[in-house]
């Protein structure tokens, strides 16, 4: 836990072209955006570039200078496209090879013969940076400062993850709640409005729906105060209830 | 079409809070990736910020500089935290007010006294600016110079690209092809590096895949001239075939 009422903060930066070429769909963001949540850190910022060496590293640096935290996902492999370690070394400065304790790893972990130049790539590590552990395939992460550096692939990513969470410092943890209506966005952003007004300290979002015949608007409101998000959530209701809608804790029902 | 040879590019900006903390997932980056590369853009970086105006205003400012087209998703509704529109009008320097033609469509639209103060706000166009047809639910999007401003519900943004999209001028489109086959990614490393190093113009990606039973890679090639992207298949497969691999046109069957 980090000091009383800090608000913590980090970034994604997802590296690599095969998501901007509409190959793949990154599941990555999302996953992480729930994660941080729950360990009370938000998720302030995301990003996607390609696999070129300058991309990452202007992007690492504006992001790392910005966080508390930076994630990246994707780039560590064995092959030519694989880049981010070499990136991130060229970020912060600092050289990188074959390190010995990521080759015991990959060692440990292949055949006799199997570890080719190619996988041996997967040891090259910053100095000075820690290993994050991968479960799943072996070939390990990294971190640096305060950027974690881990594979693309969502059940790898995921893995390394939760092999690392308990580095990561939450602030004090936001609490939500949602209520929906079928009032439709446009009748109750006025009063949605003056009541964002009278509670700063509430993120109030709007977000309509659409469900086959359903429509309507759930309203999400997030707080590290509890008894401020309540009082927040009591008046929204009584809003609702004067405009003739039905409140509904939580989403719509599906 | 652009001139001759002209590669030509986009980013997509994401904008709020929803996608940030884990509420939504995004879908619209990965529907504009596919659509642009069908018309000879290539995107090239993606942003996620958050709905605060500073973050929108830099981000655009950022993207507009820097590529071709860029496209944003989100904050243009009716509510306290759809804010960009504004945003956007800042980041330009333009004066932004409710505007008689987007007015003329909401008019037309709401039943008489639907038109709240509220669903006005979504009336707020840039100075100058063109509006984007919306055929699903009317209020407009918008583009100001290289920079298109749509709604972020996914069926809304994919009908508002679409009416926008005769006035994106591609560039050479970029053609791809897809070799899979059983071979682990560290075994095919070293052919494939030496590969893309006699075919710079051809783009090279490595993806590993996992199903079921089926571990494998993928390698993706791009280039637009497409007797080179046929030779560099070609050897691509000749060497999978000698490192003992099945080469398979297209990603593994399912």
């Amino acid at each position: 836990m980090a000091e009383e009422g800090k608000i913590v903060t980090a970034a994604m930066l997802v590296i690599g072209n095969e998501i901007l070429s509409g190959r793949t769909q990154d599941a990555n963001m999302h996953y992480i955006a729930g994660r941080l949540n729950e360990l009370g850190v938000r998720l302030a910022e995301a990003r996607v570039v390609r696999d070129v060496t300058e991309e990452i590293v202007a992007a690492v640096n504006a992001l790392r200078a910005r966080y508390d935290y930076v994630f990246t996902s994707g780039g560590i492999g064995p092959t030519h496209d694989d880049i981010t370690a070499d990136a991130i070394a060229s970020a912060f400065g600092l050289h990188i090879d074959i390190r010995d304790d990521a080759r015991a790893l990959l060692e440990a972990h292949y055949e006799p013969g199997q570890l080719t130049a190619a996988r041996l790539r997967m040891a090259r590590i910053p100095d000075g940076a820690s290993l994050i552990d991968n479960p799943i395939s072996t070939a390990p992460g990294f971190r640096v400062e305060n950027v974690f550096v881990m594979a693309g692939v969502p059940a790898i990513f995921r893995a390394m993850f939760e092999s690392c969470r308990h580095d990561i410092a939450g602030g004090a943890p936001l609490l939500s709640r949602t209520i929906s209506s079928e009032l439709p966005e446009g009748r109750l952003a006025e009063p949605l409005g003056l009541l964002q007004e009278r509670y700063a300290d509430v993120d109030m979002g709007s977000y309509p729906f659409y469900r086959g015949q359903r429509f309507g608007t759930s309203i999400v409101m997030r707080c590290t105060d509890a008894a401020r998000l309540d009082s927040a959530v009591a008046e929204l209701k009584a809003s609702i209830v004067e405009l003739g809608g039905s409140p509904h804790e939580g989403d719509p029902p599906a």
